[in-house]
């Protein structure tokens, strides 16, 4: 009998209606004759309710706490929705995140997967239960409760849908699939029948929210074939799976952008060895995270270096740049937080060089000038002003033809 | 270094304030110069939330999950205590009762402690840290959770209390200890300063809802001494002990009173062996629990039995005695929920004989009819209408003049 493997994320089980909602359609897949692991995230806002909690008491609370704290959301999902399950006349059996036997390291709010005990779980299956385990959490080997960060309960899903050697992986969510690009700004926009891993991930990367990287690189690691669809409709939604068993690769899947980064640049900076690694340790050191890094060949000894960083990290950014400047004899800085990043990705695009070219000219027709460009082997991004990225979006997602498939 | 135990119930942590209260005191504990574990219940109504939640989804939820579902009511005071004392400068770690090494039989919700692993407690409290417990709740063997009952934070705090070998177990609550009756009923009610575990089990079983039985029976096997005091007020409460340790018996400790009991009659009942038995192993296949039994020496082969058993269950009772009468060629039946149990508590009862005597005169006195009487070394309870408890009680309180100590 196969496995299959069903997320639902908190908006799909807010309420106890639609909590019992998720136990039909787990009962469903079980009536079709397959064995059942669903993963669940937390009820609705209860993760934002028990973090106000605790930020009620202090505004730093020990990592090790907060992990204790907030694993109580999805413990009671998994209780609740085995109660809805065993209601409908079906075997079910919660699982914690330890007694699934997920087992993590000692990071503490964002730890990773070092193994999964799936023996209990495997007994559980074999007795024809359908198995709930509590998404985002697990163990470590001394029995401290971890939380897996951001994205954690996708992860939980994945992984156990690799141990178990799973016939797919389901991923439902508040919306109906991945589209070429954001719906709620172009209408036009598509929902994808397919996209391969790397496709979504250079989305996810480039500011889609539907999945986190992390989960996808573990599901393109163990090639896990992940449908993302709706747990409000019954449509068939996305699959992601690996580009060699596509048949026909489009050679531009969607259009992502993402309008939460600023850009700084430092002005004349001394071409010599070592300068780049200075001016990055040092912005590492201050934790913040950065994105695109452009720097172009010198002229006279000197050069320009920009690079972007969430809009949040652009005040420790400047702290550091505003020190480096004299340190390295730099002739000054710019910042920029006006800016968005807009981008094309498509697996065909590796075979299709005129792409680059071609996204240029739609940006330069509508009079969008580029600040900076970054490219992989499947995605071109543009930085441009905020202001026009919708324009952009749109103009780019007309003229790719996304909108006809 | 000696080991304290202290225990928060549900009231002294109902909101952020009070939790933080809580640390506080724990937190002098620990400047004290003790080892410091401290048991808490569940926030405020959070297990009545928890509870209504299920009821949402099934009127009969499976035990497992029920117990998967309120743990979690402990598992968010334990953060959130574990953060607090944090934020006052001192180091703490939060365990769930599986992380305690609290390992249980599979009763769910009815839990029995089968064994403590404190190791790793040990281990926490040896580098100086102040250890936090969930309390109600363990594991099994299997790691599947349990839930230990009524009363159970009590029992978890006794129960590591005697594990540790524990100087002390302070039951922090929402009185200010054991009082010689119900204050709220007897505005001269004196708080004890010391009771016997024996006087604190009969007290407990007829109608003092402080503590629970399971709780002081264990506390009495184990010799664990323990403070019942207000977790509002720094004013010593009452010292639950062994009696053997305490200098003087006063008569009488205490008068309790139960008035949630229903009185059953079978009248007319063949004298035989064989009968009673027959009876209350019927009783008892219905899941009613019986408190006091009364059967009178027979006249002409018959006899009247009467017992009493828990308003709630008087339906169910009276289903099984309807059918035994016919059975058993009985006479008839009598049914009367109007009753209450008024029981005077007294370790040097034993010793003092003319206490029942005295008891009912003073019932005679104020024409209070004594329905049953039922009697322990160290108890006197006698059945009477309901109406008149109250007399009953503040009579009693004042001929024996409880209120002088």
């Amino acid at each position: 009998m196969s496995i299959v493997v069903q997320k639902f994320g908190g908006s799909s089980v807010a309420n106890i209606e639609r909590l019992k909602n998720v136990a039909r359609r787990v009962v469903q897949e079980k009536k079709a004759g397959n064995n059942v692991v669903v993963v669940v995230s937390a009820l609705g806002d209860t993760t934002d309710e028990l973090v106000q909690k605790a930020r009620a008491i202090t505004p730093h609370p020990s990592e090790r706490e907060m992990d204790v704290l907030l694993s109580t959301g999805e413990q009671i999902s998994i209780a609740l929705l085995a109660m809805a399950v065993q209601a409908l006349g079906y075997d079910a059996v919660s699982f914690t995140g330890h007694q699934a036997g997920i087992v993590t390291d000692t990071s503490h709010t964002k730890a990773k997967i070092v193994d999964i005990k799936t023996d209990r779980m495997s007994q559980e299956l074999e007795r024809g239960k359908i198995v709930i385990v509590a998404g985002f959490q697990g163990s470590t080997v001394d029995h401290d409760t971890t939380t897996l960060g951001r994205g954690g309960s996708d992860l939980t899903a994945i992984a156990l849908a690799a141990k178990l050697k799973a016939e797919k992986c389901e991923i439902f969510t508040d919306v109906e699939g991945i589209y070429t690009t954001n719906p709620r700004l172009v209408k036009e926009a598509r929902k994808l029948a397919v996209i391969s891993y790397e496709e979504m991930l250079e989305m996810a990367a480039s500011g889609a929210q539907v999945m986190q990287l992390r989960a996808v690189e573990y599901a393109r690691n163990y090639v896990v074939p992940i449908h993302v669809r709706s747990s409000f409709s019954d449509v068939p939604g996305t699959m992601i799976k690996g580009e060699e068993t596509m048949l026909e690769k489009p050679i531009i899947s969607g259009i992502s952008y993402d309008t939460s980064q600023a850009k700084v640049t430092m002005l004349g900076v001394p071409d010599k060895p070592g300068i780049a690694a200075k001016v990055f340790s040092a912005i590492a050191q201050a934790s913040v995270n950065i994105d695109t890094i452009i720097q172009n060949v010198s002229e006279s000894g000197m050069t320009d270096i920009s690079f972007t960083v969430e809009s949040d990290d652009l005040p420790a950014a400047q702290a550091v740049v505003d020190g480096l400047v004299p340190a390295l004899g730099a002739k000054g800085s710019l910042y920029d937080p006006d800016i968005a990043t807009v981008s094309l990705v498509g697996a065909g695009m590796k075979t299709h060089p005129g792409v680059a070219a071609e996204m240029f000219g739609v940006l330069s027709k509508h009079k969008i000038n580029i600040e900076m460009i970054s490219t992989s082997p499947i995605k071109i991004s543009c930085v441009i002003k905020k202001g026009q990225a919708e324009t952009a979006v749109k103009e780019l997602h007309k003229h790719f033809k996304l909108d006809k498939g």
